[in-house]
């Protein structure tokens, strides 16, 4: 079957890398891909990259292009879903770009777009970490703080499309500044960014920390996931600090979260998340429990890390796709 | 067509005063009477008089029996809906009350009964200040904050019918302590009961003014709206310190509402916005826009006070029954 039957292709489109996944009807994954983003060169040549990538990945795996029945792509910012246009997406460098159109004239197959962290909670909802619930709140932590929300079984959207900015809901009123300009949103008390930033201070502040010699090391200008993991490991005191502050605030938005919109399941995804599961999900369900208007809610919310990793997004997109076809 | 068609009777039941409305297929109102709840003889005597207030009101607007197709209730705090179960009213001294078989059996004729800030929200949609939108976020201030959402043209009731409790979510982590123990959260922000704490604290620290000596002239022992009224009207300065702090804070508790759910609309519901309207909301409103992330809500996401006043959550609680029916 899975030499002849329909294929799909879901492309996660990320700042700093480009994924293409090939899956059969049953979201068997056939083959992935992933190269560097590259921006330079504008939309054009990001597009052209896009659909070089989706053809080698097919190649690779073997199905020719008349068995693919939908390339969809996760991709940043606001979506218009219904043209495939991305609004804005400023860490790619776009500007109403029309992807949806030019790729599909690259391609010659159907293509959807949609916003990715959407597309990575819909393959968490599907096939991973939300399977089962009809109600389910995604909360990615990266360099910025994004969430999506899975409502009576299906993506919930709101009025135009910009629903889950989670990351932009206000914890503590006049706290830190964050990144959109208003201050003590999540974003600015528990992202990547945040977490480098308190870091930073600390460390300026004369403690003492490992974190950047290990970010030297690793030729890291930025504290990734990656970084924070091995600062963890060598039990760094101010890592330790910031990021339990950074947990005991996610749990605090995840409770809001479930006191508003009584889901079944919190998803926890990211790039932190996927590198430290549950050490990093566990203090975060602590607070959120204690945080929790209906005590009995902490029975029946379940508040759990992602399970698809990197491949959430790209699932996710070919789940949406046929959803779409149907 | 009024004297011979279909009649629905809508029921608000609430801590201090009980409501009966009927209305005629078209939400046109028939009549309407108020009286004082009476929680002394437990469950039993406050139903018994549920039941005779419906039957003095259709007596009074000369409406038959036979012409009611539903008596639907408004009734606070967590509900089993599909058996008409309330689970825990502790303004009414109720725990798992079966009003709506009990109210059947006394009526004999169709019972439904939802959460009273539910329906107060289907009203505002229905037929207020919510009309036409698909998404809304309900935010009724009183002794508490009660929220309800309107997502996709119809109720959102969550995994478990818990959804809504937008009063209990932080917005200043370790804040105030609330009433359900936790700290911070918007109700120990900017209901009436915080807004009396926050008064008689500055009182206390020396503070002058006219509140405590206008509560007593109105032989109030609590900060009522009618109260609130008064002092803002005789310009007490720490009246108005409090107010504006409260707005404040409701202003970036819609906002977060707005980021999340991208609605069209936010109802601001409850005594005090019924009492002072603009007044009251336009200051909610201006915080909310600065907080907004997408700076084009501000021309797109209407903030405003309830319409239907008092008559709101009978009027939804005949909305559902409506939809219940069909």
């Amino acid at each position: 079957m899975t030499k002849t039957g329909v294929c799909y292709v879901g492309v996660d489109l990320g700042g700093t890398s480009l994924r293409a996944l090939v899956a059969d009807d049953e979201y068997k994954i056939l083959g992935v891909k992933k190269v560097r983003t590259l921006t330079t060169g504008g939309p054009a040549r990001l597009i052209h990259r896009i659909a070089a990538l989706v053809e080698s990945t097919l190649e690779e795996v073997g199905v020719r292009r008349s068995r693919v029945r939908a390339v969809s792509v996760g991709a940043p910012g606001p979506i218009d879903r219904s043209r495939g246009i991305v609004e804005e997406a400023p860490n790619l460098g776009w500007r109403r770009v029309p992807l949806r159109s030019e790729l599909r004239q690259l391609l010659r197959v159907p293509v959807f777009v949609e916003n990715d962290v959407n597309v990575g909670l819909v393959g968490e909802h599907a096939l991973g970490a939300g399977r089962g619930a009809k109600n389910v709140v995604g909360i990615f932590v990266g360099t910025g703080i994004g969430g999506a929300l899975i409502l009576d079984g299906k993506l919930y959207e709101g009025a135009r499309g910009g629903a889950g900015e989670i990351g932009h809901t206000v914890l503590v009123v006049d706290g830190p500044l964050c990144g959109c300009g208003r201050r003590g949103c999540a974003e600015a008390l528990a992202s990547r960014t945040a977490m480098e930033r308190d870091v930073r201070a600390a460390i300026k502040s004369g403690r003492n920390s490992n974190v950047l010699k290990i970010m030297k090391k690793k030729h890291k200008e930025r504290m990734t996931s990656s970084i924070i993991a091995a600062a963890l490991k060598k039990n760094d005191q101010v890592m330790r600090e910031v990021m339990s502050r950074a947990q005991f605030h996610l749990g605090i938005l995840a409770s809001n979260a479930v006191n508003l919109l009584d889901p079944e399941c919190v998803v926890i995804g990211g790039g932190i998340a996927e590198r430290l599961k549950d050490s990093y999900v566990d203090p975060i369900r602590e607070t959120a429990y204690e945080y929790f208007l209906r005590p009995a809610d902490r029975d029946r919310v379940r508040i759990l890390s992602g399970r698809l990793g990197d491949n959430a997004g790209a699932l996710g997109a070919i789940v949406l796709a046929k959803q779409r076809l149907m």
